[in-house]
């Protein structure tokens, strides 16, 4: 296998960077364990979160698509640990063997498919959904009765990567908990049944309850 | 060329429905000429404009990564002609043809860099910086001087693509001619020099003017 002779596998410290937006892209990254996140800045230091990944997830690849330059910003957002391979071979890889041109077109295509629900949800979800969804989105929908979620990330990133400022996000939390009887200790949201979110959430969104695109695998993607 | 052979061309009044989301995707489409919109509903009616497409884009083929079906709804914004084809070829092209299958990727990953620079500005940018984005990246932007832009389809669409209610957009846009000078006159955006926009719009924008994505070829496709 080229490809694995070429990796290096690295540990990085929670604020550790590893690319900046539009610098020269050499190489891509496959996450083992932890948690990335991916953004982009303005001059005067305002910051977008375009998406925070996990295990499994991979990230830098589609730079070999964009004259050879990131195209975001990358840092860990908790310790983590990941795989870093050549974007050279990888474009030679693709070229070469079809079926991994297809792994590739499939993972970028759903990486598009939850950033076409992400621009949805921006749209018709007002903040305490958009909140409300993200909480789901960590639980085990198929279960009833009592359950609890607890949020991977701290709350400052969780309010970036659902597009908020944190006063905003603070109040609807707030406003989320009122209207849906959740109950929020520290990290953890314990609800009586996950019912009264998909009631309150659910209904600004267009997919259908338990959403389809939650695989075992892809479970914390978002 | 066994692609070529089932492909179909056909010509769509503004308002027509090509597919609705969820519904089995056996075909994909390119754009000749006109307007595509792509969009998400719930089930009450609210509606999210995904994207607003034209000539050379095409739209429908990542369907082939999502179990089968369309990850969105498509409607003529405008009279429009396509060329339609068979999914199935497509799949079986990307999986023989390594050539195909690179152009596949890199334009789905064009797409997702779209999409990355919307999240984006959805999160940076106010309402009327959005409205003066989407401007400045329909004029020439290497012109100095007075110059004068044409939106592309009517201004309902306009909003909702940028993920604004009527009245906000309409608010937004008032703000938009106070701070920057520029002159509306129906479908018509008249300006003294583009830079007046360009320091409005862009100081909350991660990218630089002027905008590298934007090739002749892909120049109306945001």
């Amino acid at each position: 296998m080229r490809l694995s002779e070429q990796s290096q596998h690295i540990a990085v410290e929670k604020g550790q960077l590893l690319f900046v937006h539009s610098s020269v892209a050499d190489r891509f990254f496959i996450i083992f364990n932890g948690w990335i996140k991916l953004f982009r800045e303005t001059l005067d230091g305002a910051q977008a979160v375009i998406d925070v990944l996990t295990t499994g997830h991979f990230f830098g690849e589609a730079s070999i698509f964009q004259e050879g330059v990131y195209p975001y910003s990358a840092e860990a957002a908790e310790s983590s640990e990941l795989l870093s391979l050549p974007l050279s071979l990888l474009k030679t890889e693709i070229e070469t063997n079809p079926k991994l041109a297809m792994a590739m077109l499939s993972s970028i295509a759903q990486q598009g498919s939850k950033q076409n629900r992400e621009l949805e949800h921006r749209t018709l979800q007002n903040a305490p959904q958009r909140i409300g969804c993200f909480i789901l989105r960590l639980a085990d929908q198929q279960q009833s009765g009592p359950t609890a979620v607890h949020l991977p990330y701290d709350k400052n990133l969780v309010a970036a990567r659902l597009g908020m400022q944190a006063e905003t996000f603070s109040r609807a939390l707030s406003k989320l908990k009122q209207e849906t009887g959740i109950n929020i200790n520290g990290a953890t949201i314990e609800m009586n049944d996950i019912s009264q979110l998909r009631d309150y959430s659910c209904s600004a969104c267009s997919s259908e309850f338990p959403c389809k695109d939650l695989t075992e695998k892809s479970r914390y993607s978002s």
